[in-house]
């Protein structure tokens, strides 16, 4: 992966700064990277680092550690960033690759000091020494809690020559998820790539496809242009769902023969330089929509669309929801899935939850680093209680994914002709200042489009 | 034991209340009693409260938790205190005793609300719930913080339903702590009542000593003094050393037998109603001080009685260590165990630590519910560092130990007349307005009034 | 406390070796001493060392561990013993204590070799490489788990050179407790001693016993007596429990005051050099049995010497509590408090349990280093199922309390008089070639006898 | 996947049991599966099930146990298994996929129970009572050794009512993996299935590729053709190295450009139905190999026959290592890369590991349900030590990977024509009854045909 200037990691780790200096004065921040984990035996999973701590670093080996140290000085401050990284070890560097090693860290990296990760335990007792305020992740994982517990015993270990302990702990997650909801040019810009690369991954996928095919051939070529992009990863296990299998949510792509008169839903988007994409699109097998795959089609997308214009800035994040959810429940009674007789009226059936049965998940997730990205969905009103607080208010920089569905397993109630059709189209919208931004839209979302597309394959 | 008056400890709630309070608006706090512990097998060690638990709440049984919710509300705040005890259980109450339950708890002790402790975990999802501020011991022990992982693991799943988890933890012991290092007149009278019977104890130990005796014989009647006059327990483990025994500072009461012309020292004190004493005496083993003892006896008595002088408000903690040292250091030279032909003068004797040799540990520290209890030896300036952080300055209601002592190990360049003459003087002292109160003067100090009593024995 | 000759020591460690080998061929046996622990802040339980590592090794600081391995050789075996303990450290020895240290422990233990216990784990990835069988507690702590896979990652760390890591893990308590079970005339003076030494405090507990008293009062008592005679501890947490207290089977010597007319239970022993004592004796507060005290006591009595008529080399454990639950039950509803109207026969009161309501324990436990001592009752015949295995048969060697009961609590259904009676007389019995020695009748046991005592008091 | 006949996973369970009742008569077998383990944030690897689980039950779920207990009854012995899988829950399977559930499990997977894994450590306190042995996982995860405690505990608890708790624990791995380094028929047609597709991506990259081509383009016709042909992931992370990259033997796929002139070494292999395979070529960028290129891949080559011809039944597994470091070290010397005037003789530059800075690795490893198959490397004679051991014999059924390289990195001394080659060849072996057969040749390997290819492409 391309680093970066290393000037936006220090201008985020100042921005941390900032905060923790407006919180507590002085204090020190403490952020791991993502373990290495096996898979079976000795063979391991792709390496992935954690979010938070590449945000902050633009770093990407396994064994790391950045340490922050907050010094109040008058009513400024002070920061000094420590990069603990795996040492330089020639043996063991012709096994698993060239590391960086702290001699390089600080010019590469732009910290202030950087030390072996063999110095982690060490050191920690010193920069933890007089400090009231630790910033951590907090009650997270037996291992981290055992190694906080290590800290904290050699600095209370020298309480008798005077030396205070850390008193409070804050969670550093949350000043860090909240700049992370945040995106700034560059990380709009690589969003952008990667999106478009998970829309050509798309196209491929519907052109290859024809009765006969299996998911996970369809799945093949989503790898493959994900990867031959450049793309790292997926973003998340790619979801190619055929027939019934459209109706399991979070469905892996399987062997599952694709049939003629069947729909195929495809959730799929590669990870560009440590960012997601996250497109679905839902087609027919033949190429051609039957009528009732047709009508939920249409509603589904006059969702999508209902919510995509009241994605705008000033609006909260609850609002693309609502107007999808009108359009969608509408949709139900028209095609007499939800009986107007027995609800009464739309305001009904939505008022009681009735469009759950076909519709059962959200509308829109933020996006980002991580698929289901950081950040609090409420506003962070300080002090008030959950009914007080407010949807989070959209504005500029967010990025959020828009998502309806509608999903139709076989009952006695059902007309058989809806059986086993499970439809979602997600698109993901950059919000900015007069509304938001398409950018997987690389992949076409009309009924007639995709058939056009899918007949010239 | 007798319970105090539940109003104290609910005005310490309060107390504990207004600081999280003014720290952070709104909190919650959790407080756990102290585990039970097996000695070897199904057999336990006496159970034995934690101090912080018991004082806010005054409740001894094992298995309680305290959690109190302070809520802000506009500029002030309301609290409410729930208590988590073992539930009655006519079954287990036939074979380990009575238990208070949760339904008396509430009058008995105050509380707002009462539970059973199996109700902990599940309770905690709630009442931590949209809370910011946790005040927990943090970092201390595995299994602490496996539970408070599981806590806010709980609380963590209620995300999606806007719920957030807390996002700082506040080391709830420095407010507790802060807050015993004063004591009020009731504890104080505790500490009174302790001291006297310590006091006693010292005085019939010391008419039993006669040569040929051994030492656990002399711990025998300080055990009996203790529990005859209903001490619950030893506040530490007596110290009853014979000769070169004397010069081992933690040494326990053993097995050897005391010889005439050796010194017994003695360190022990009970504990009363949760209360510590802690009070050493030095005495020769055939009622007379030799010639060598008594001149270090003096010494040590002279650096005592200088300290005693400068106990008092306004002078900080290190204030009577230091006078000590002076008269400690000043003796060793007078006897010839420092040689002023090496060392130049007084003041260089002590700032090069050659003292050190013969006094090795400092004169007092602070005596409460726990022997070497609890409270800040700095004073609490916010921010500074370690060194620009003052001593504590003394105030009314703080109790201190004031323990000068002088140990002779045998050595080529010592006087063999020296060799294994261990001493230590200490006594438990109360600031109070104008200087401070000796508790534990009810056993004589003096060289002179100590032979005095081993004669009448 | 004396060491014995450690000759006793290593041929328990060859016993145990013997057993290794028949069990694998090889193997290597890991046994720790118990941790420290502490009672409040840090002071510290007068520290208890375990008994099993005791039982090997004689050794009674803490921190240690001994490693044993054993190696085949034809159908003949090697035993080394390793023993990690403190290493000598002048400094800490000034606070703490002298320390044996590895340098003097081959000599003074008789063990082969001992290092620094700073060196086991280490150690412990060369000890255990290689070896197929490891002898060691097994799943009983979360810090001895750790341990052990740090231990176990060492050796596996080296598979690649062909090194294999042990394969069976057996519990050495098994094999430890199974020769404990049986115990040495050494063993069995001691016990005889501590024994005696607790008898004396029982005697001393009555006669200064009088209506006004408090529970703690007689306990000052014991302790005193115990200490006095060099007993280094209780064996287990002192009972005085009078009038309703003596119907709660462990309740604590609390400030009860003893009022006359009713009756005071105590059960009481010391732990000498190691080994437990357990003596219980009821008697009159004002010296004189009431009628019903005096129905019930003797009904006690009369079980209990019907138990030790059977505690006899052959007989079963079970045996001793079967006839005392005979004589115990048959005077229940000799009193009425059971009622042979609607039980039918003393056959049917005693199937049905109804004798539970006032008796709800077992007359006898194994007595050894600790006060439940180790041992399995049931005959370990392998393979068998629970219900196929047959109780203990009793052998020379094996030492058993005997200490019927009855508890009488407040009930509609029961006469007055009968409240709150609990009698409980328990003495200590070595089992020998023609029945069995009663070590803890130096304190008389028969009603009249105790009034004989108190009133020449 | 499809599921095998479960009759096999029958016939394994049975090997188990009467390894089980040959070393202990009863015993109780317990083997988890893999746990699901977090990429990033609520986003998950693909699943992958342990492959010691798979093996005895074909079952891929996560979140199940199987627990085989062993019956000795007689001479002979039972085996029941149990197995404890994920309940079925509508709404669950709604998100996540349908499960098997405990109803269907039995029939389906021919185990005598299923239950909700929910019940897990409930009926473990069952299965495990009044068992002498038990199989597990030792000393492996803290978690592992948490259950392990909960569960022991359990039975412990029961102690008093006559049940014995385990007394000895077995590492269950060591039996199947000697059954796993045996593979039947099915297994070995399942990895020539793999390895057949392994080698048709490698074809795929040698003629895709070009100078000006990246890594990860060649990485994406891997994945392409692997997931197209129905496996279901990579064996392990794919290597695709060009020039100075193809001496880091791990190396992962980057984005380097791939130059004419240089070499590119590719690793790669795809798992299929849980079996891996594992396949390296090494090609000129441009499709000619220069000269020096050729020497060095000729040897290899040559090193790779001489391996594979003693690659047969009764042959030690170290036999074709020591064939292929014979002619590499021989090459090394013909080329001068190593001084016959500095080593002497072969002998000698293979005795003293001069060859080591060219050849670091070993040439063979199991190959099986995990890449580095499981099974001892040496002959499992019970009781003798690592310098004893022999190494394994070679047997019909075993699989090896036979994987000459040579690895020359830039250096003062070394020919700059060699800079920066790094080669290796690597081939799957079926051992049969008259030598091996070589799975993995759909790819060809001499010089030749790979530039024949490549012009072709
Ligand atoms: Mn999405
Ligand atoms: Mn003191
Ligand atoms: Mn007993
Ligand atoms: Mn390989």
């Amino acid at each position: 992966m391309q680093l970066m200037n290393n000037k936006i990691y220090q201008e985020r780790r100042n921005a941390l700064a900032k905060q923790i200096h407006a919180k507590t004065g002085s204090g020190v921040a403490v952020i791991s990277t993502a373990p290495e984990v096996a898979r079976n035996r000795d063979s391991e999973f792709p390496y992935r680092h954690d979010s938070d701590f590449f945000y902050l670093t633009g770093f990407e080996e396994p064994g790391a550690t950045l340490v922050m140290a907050v010094k109040a000085s008058g009513k400024d401050y002070e920061v000094q960033s420590h990069l603990f990284c795996r040492p330089k070890d020639p043996e063991r560097e012709i096994w698993d690759g060239i590391r960086l090693g702290p001699e390089a860290a600080p010019t590469v990296l732009g910290v202030e000091y950087a030390h072996s990760n063999q110095e982690l335990d060490r050191k920690l007792g010193e920069l933890l020494a007089d400090q009231d305020a630790v910033y951590i992740r907090l009650a997270e994982s037996a291992e981290a809690d055992r190694r906080l517990r290590h800290w904290m015993k050699q600095v209370r270990g020298q309480a008798r020559s005077g030396i205070n302990p850390p008193s409070e702990f804050h969670d550093v997650e949350a000043f860090i998820h909240e700049m992370r909801l945040f995106k700034d040019s560059q990380e709009i810009d690589t969003m952008r790539r990667a999106a478009a690369i998970s829309a050509r991954a798309h196209i491929r996928a519907m052109q290859v496809c024809k009765p006969g095919i299996r998911e996970y051939q369809l799945e093949a070529e989503l790898l493959h242009e994900f990867r031959n992009s450049g793309a790292q990863s997926v973003a998340y296990n790619s979801i190619v769902a055929g027939g019934a299998n459209s109706c399991i949510l979070h469905y892996r792509a399987g062997s599952t023969e694709l049939r003629s008169g069947d729909l195929c839903l495809i959730d799929a988007g590669c990870e560009l330089d440590g960012y997601a994409s996250d497109i679905t699109r839902t087609f027919p097998v033949n190429g051609k929509f039957s009528g009732p795959q047709r009508a939920l089609y249409d509603i589904t997308l006059a969702a999508q669309e209902a919510a995509i214009a009241v994605a705008k800035p000033g609006n909260t994040f609850m609002q693309p929801h609502e107007a999808a959810l009108k359009i969608l429940t509408q949709g139900l009674l028209d095609e007499k899935l939800l009986k107007l007789s027995e609800l009464g009226s739309l305001e009904n059936a939505i008022e009681t939850g009735a469009y759950r049965r076909f519709y059962m998940h959200r509308t829109s997730h933020w996006l980002g680093m991580d698929v289901h990205d950081v950040g609090s969905y409420r506003e962070p009103t300080e002090g008030s209680s959950k009914e007080d607080k407010p949807w989070r208010i959209l504005k500029s920089g967010m990025v959020i994914t828009i998502e309806p569905g509608l999903y139709i397993r076989p009952a006695d109630d059902i007309d058989e002709a809806f059986w086993n059709i499970g439809i979602r189209i997600e698109d993901d919208a950059v919000i900015n200042s007069s509304g938001c931004e398409l950018i997987s839209r690389g992949v076409p979302v009309k009924a007639d489009e995709i058939e056009a597309i899918m007949k010239h394959a």
